[in-house]
């Protein structure tokens, strides 16, 4: 991020559990996000043990280099919590007790029907000269506190309690001391290799105006090219930039873009099913169900979805799609040939506009020299049609099952686009 | 983490991608893994951007507070690559050019038949009096410095990199200093909700001897209870510690524990499975083929799993798995008896041992007052015997779909657990 210069920004995260292996913060994600819509940078995420010392020493560090500090976890009501008095000690601030804090708390517990537990006394003490921030969804409150130019924001931990607070409390109070924006635009492709899309676009690269920001992130079968450009007032001007630098990379990536909106592949594919009026079944043997269910977590996809076969044995393939045994002896279970029948078999019988299917070995055991672990056909029939690809995909077996899932729904996605023509 | 105070640790991550909200480090989990496993505690993590102030910045501070500084990204070749500099500046030393860095660089450029780039000429100089830790997956050496009693380690960010060279380089020198240990336990828990099981094991708390850390992660449908205890010497004492616990809470817990050697629900009841040599089909509704899919992510399935069946629609049903459409008719698709039919069907004729069935209403849309979104039954079908159970799971679709597999597969494991007595 750009321009954050003169308003110097960092996170404390504090949580014992989060210096173990087992916990991702995953709030920071969320605030850094949010705090780059207003044009902020985040310069510094520092997470610490709820230990006494370092917390007033990682608060002391802050102060001397950020002007923004937003620290989060750590103010629940027991023995551990020890963000507040941290923080009022790197202040020189003594902690007060709030009035209308413990009236908040004491009214929750009423409401639940029991009184207020003695542990969450210490709840109702705040930093002195602090804003209180309420906390509708827990004991804790928030606290807003202004410090000379600088501000510090304490948040609760839970992200249940955090996000509202911020959105409702402190994202607004940011706004009216910078009023940045960031704008951003996120390309979805697939069906080309990462070093191939990075040849393709490298031109565009060259033509990047240094206020935009480009990430390109990259996993099996799928990539994504992600740009922002933050900036103070007008975003007219911003927006008619990456407008322009958007089209350079569809002009570039074509229809290996799947996705300009964020929608997954899976979601792609519904809206395209579900505007055409078109359904669907699946038949599938090495991703075992994967592909049905990436389709089938789009809320609504019955409308389009008829129904999925899992055919792992041959018998299964012969019993519930109708594949002739003696196709699968000539040409073995993972075959071309095989997944075309697979995938008209299962369009027949279930009376779907289009049938999809996936023959292949995920492994990591099942690959011979001919047929090595990775090699998967995926079949694709319509009622005129029928098309079949052949690929080797390389990683361990989940891997391998995403890959063959998103292919197979990137084959249905392109046909049903040039259906459109 | 206990028994840390005398070795204070610190990890620097360096890289302004991961204050951007699209990426997660991951290369700290592995490294705080490997240092609780010596009996190492992190007291801090912190994560900054490639500016090189306030690089230096960090390592001035990591250096005032903490005795073990673990840096990692930072070290490849581009401009943006500001570790070594930094941190030579804050120990006030020079960089000098290596020259077996160097040849070892140049090695590598010539075995793939380029020279090396001038730009890696940057990554031949190292921090004066640094020990090189050689890098056989790149070109970014790594470096241990010893200033007085800190420690520092600069390590490369790719993982691939990272990983290697820790095990062979870090690790051995970390253990000739501290030769600690971390024990550690898990139960994987399913059946009952985390509420229920923190006032289970309550009284296993009060008996806690204080070195043993103990964390419950609970996500819905599954909890997991872990155990570490930390300590230097003989690992003896805490192991018959660690195994009294374990006891207690088996005994807590009963048959709601479904792992205790860390393996999933999935791995559990496939080797359930495949040790008494059944054989299981599967029919979905709601949960759109994840059943199947998580039964086949187990390398190895195909010995056990014989088909699955996605019968979103009531003709699927009938025609795939014989449920009598007058029966769907008379309790709706959503119910028991259609459950169990769905159970019985996929077992007769797919001729496995074992038939299991899922059919609820995953949500959002779809639900009534009598059939409210989260209602599920799940059924399993056996040679001589059919249970069905009714349950309402609540969160959000992929939530709802993830606690019926739960469910489902549990089902199955308690029936597997029953017949080998």
């Amino acid at each position: 991020m750009k321009r954050t210069a003169d308003l110097k920004t960092e996170i404390l995260v504090v949580g014992t559990e989060l210096l173990t292996p087992y916990f991702q913060d995953t709030n920071s994600f969320f605030i850094i996000e949010r705090l780059n819509d207003l044009g902020i940078g985040v310069a510094f995420k520092t997470i610490v043990t709820d230990n006494r010392e370092d917390l007033v020493g990682c608060f002391r560090t802050a102060m001397k280099r950020s002007r923004l500090i937003i620290a989060m976890g750590g103010l629940g009501p027991t023995e551990d919590d020890r963000t507040r008095e941290a923080a009022a000690e790197a202040l020189g601030r003594k902690l007060v007790f709030d009035e209308t804090v413990s009236r908040s708390i004491r009214e929750r517990f009423r409401r639940r029907g029991v009184s207020m537990s003695s542990s969450n006394r210490k709840q109702c003490y705040v930093i002195g000269g602090a804003e209180v921030l309420t906390n509708p969804n827990g004991t804790a409150p928030g606290l807003w506190i202004a410090s000379g130019s600088r501000r510090f924001i304490l948040l609760p931990g839970p992200p249940h309690e955090l996000k509202p607070m911020f959105e409702k409390d402190v994202w607004p109070r940011l706004r009216a001391i910078r009023s940045g924006f960031t704008l951003r635009r996120v390309l979805k492709i697939t069906g080309m290799p990462e070093s191939l899309m990075e040849n393709r676009i490298r031109a565009v690269y060259a033509k990047l105006p240094p206020e935009v920001n480009i990430t390109t992130l990259a996993s099996p079968g799928d990539l994504q090219i992600r740009l922002a450009v933050s900036g103070v007032g007008d975003p007219a001007s911003s927006e008619a930039v990456l407008g322009t630098i958007e089209k350079l990379l569809l002009k570039k990536l074509g229809e290996n873009v799947y996705s300009r909106t964020g929608e997954t592949m899976e979601e792609a594919v519904g809206a395209l099913l579900r505007s055409r009026g078109r359904t669907l079944a699946c038949a599938e043997s090495c991703t075992g169900g994967f592909l049905s269910h990436r389709l089938t977590n789009i809320p609504g996809s019955s409308s389009y979805f008829l129904e999925g076969v899992v055919s792992y044995g041959n018998k299964s393939k012969n019993r519930l799609l109708g594949v002739p045994l003696s196709l699968i002896r000539e040409h073995g279970a993972v075959s071309g040939p095989v997944a075309e029948a697979m995938a008209l078999g299962v369009m027949r019988r279930s009376g779907s506009d289009y049938g999809l299917s996936i023959t292949g070995i995920a492994g990591p055991d099942g690959g011979t020299e001919a047929k090595p672990v990775g090699l998967v056909f995926t079949g694709l029939a319509w009622r005129t049609g029928l098309s079949v690809e052949k690929n080797v995909f390389f990683g361990r077996r989940e891997i391998v099952k995403f890959q063959s899932t998103q292919k197979a729904l990137d084959m249905l996605r392109r046909r049903l686009m040039e259906e459109e023509i």
